[in-house]
């Protein structure tokens, strides 16, 4: 079986859920108790945060896929970001990689489209939501992209950061999310929202809000799953 | 600072108590919002617990130390094995290891010393109560180790194996457990009980038994916490 290398630590609260969903994810699509090797290579968040702040997104590049080459040394075949927003320069990395990487953005725009989806509200950190991370893929798909307004971006980025990285739900934050994206999604039409950080799920679950809602994390870790199984 | 390699998926649950445990601990100690980088290599459980099983402890040193091995090619500075009983082999695989390791049993034993105690009940999987894997170190600090008889070592481990190495705490097996181990302790005189598997902290808390509880992984974690501290 090909052996999966994950890039962890951004942050530290969804390493663990890729973690356990990968091997729970195994056993139950196999019914084998049995599950995979699993390398994981945690990095600084707080030195990629910085970098992104300060528009350095060549030294994001250069870090992740430093950690990509120390999980083929270490023996991994293939890797993936367990984090949304290093994605915003996902071709540099996985051009430096030497070992393939499964991308959380096309995977889940395979998802949406394969779930019918036409108008996807995108939320994530700041640097995610600017750069329209999501807006090319989707499209590409035959998805209306649609992303709050710059006031919004900040408020919904100021509601989960830094608590939610370290998994720390403040309930009152949460309220507000709740209100804050349902009134969104409601105002621009959206037939989905698309959670596009991987912390968000410990914030929003499927009927917190109107429209249903598509979880990155559960994506990319089915779409691990399969990888593993099928290779 | 130093690079912690850490071997994990022994079993699952454990993996994450230490990389969030250490992360959390790391930062309350020197008050930094930043982490250390982790690397951890997650093994197959249940080819460590089959070669156990048919006491071929040779291959379970060959799996481990290859696991040090290839964390040590990822980048890692010092190792520790997330698990008490593959220390049954400690000296084999530190041995083969390229880099040094930090002992679950070792600093365990030297806590035990320091908090005075002199009588203490060791309980774990089969393994580490058949293989007396705490005895010898416990006796070279003048500590009395104490385990159960052969007919109450299998009851304890069929308690919480495996459910337990997947987090699973079932609330019968518990209330079984900890009237048990609470009349062993009573019965032989034990001043503490040590937790010598790292996922029996989920079952058994402080003052669930009538003695204070010595929870390895924690000990574990607070050495591996000195050590990128100090190194």
């Amino acid at each position: 079986m090909k052996k999966l290398g994950l890039i962890g630590g951004l942050g530290p609260a969804s390493t663990p859920d890729y973690y356990l969903g990968i091997i729970d994810g195994y056993r139950r699509r196999t019914g084998d108790i049995n599950y995979p090797e699993i390398i994981i290579y945690s990095v600084n968040m707080t030195e990629t945060t910085g970098h992104a702040e300060r528009g350095e997104w060549d030294e994001v590049a250069l870090q992740i896929s430093g950690a990509a080459d120390s999980l083929a040394r270490a023996g991994a075949d293939f890797a993936a970001i367990a984090s949304n927003t290093p994605h915003i320069v996902f071709g540099e990395i996985s051009g430096r990689s030497p070992i393939p990487m499964i991308s959380i953005v096309d995977e889940t725009c395979k998802f949406a489209a394969r779930a019918g989806y036409k108008r996807v509200l995108v939320i994530g950190t700041l640097f995610t939501m600017e750069s329209g991370l999501y807006d090319v893929p989707l499209a590409e798909h035959g998805i209306a992209p649609l992303t709050p307004d710059g006031g919004d971006r900040k408020r919904i980025y100021s509601l989960f950061f830094p608590n939610l990285e370290n998994g720390i739900v403040v309930p009152e934050d949460r309220t507000e999310m709740l209100k804050l994206v349902d009134q969104i999604a409601y105002d621009q039409r959206a037939d989905s929202l698309l959670l596009g950080c991987t912390e968000l799920p410990l914030m929003i679950k499927p009927g917190d809000v109107r429209v249903p809602v598509i979880d990155t994390t559960r994506v990319h870790i089915d779409s691990i799953v399969d990888h593993l199984i099928n290779n």
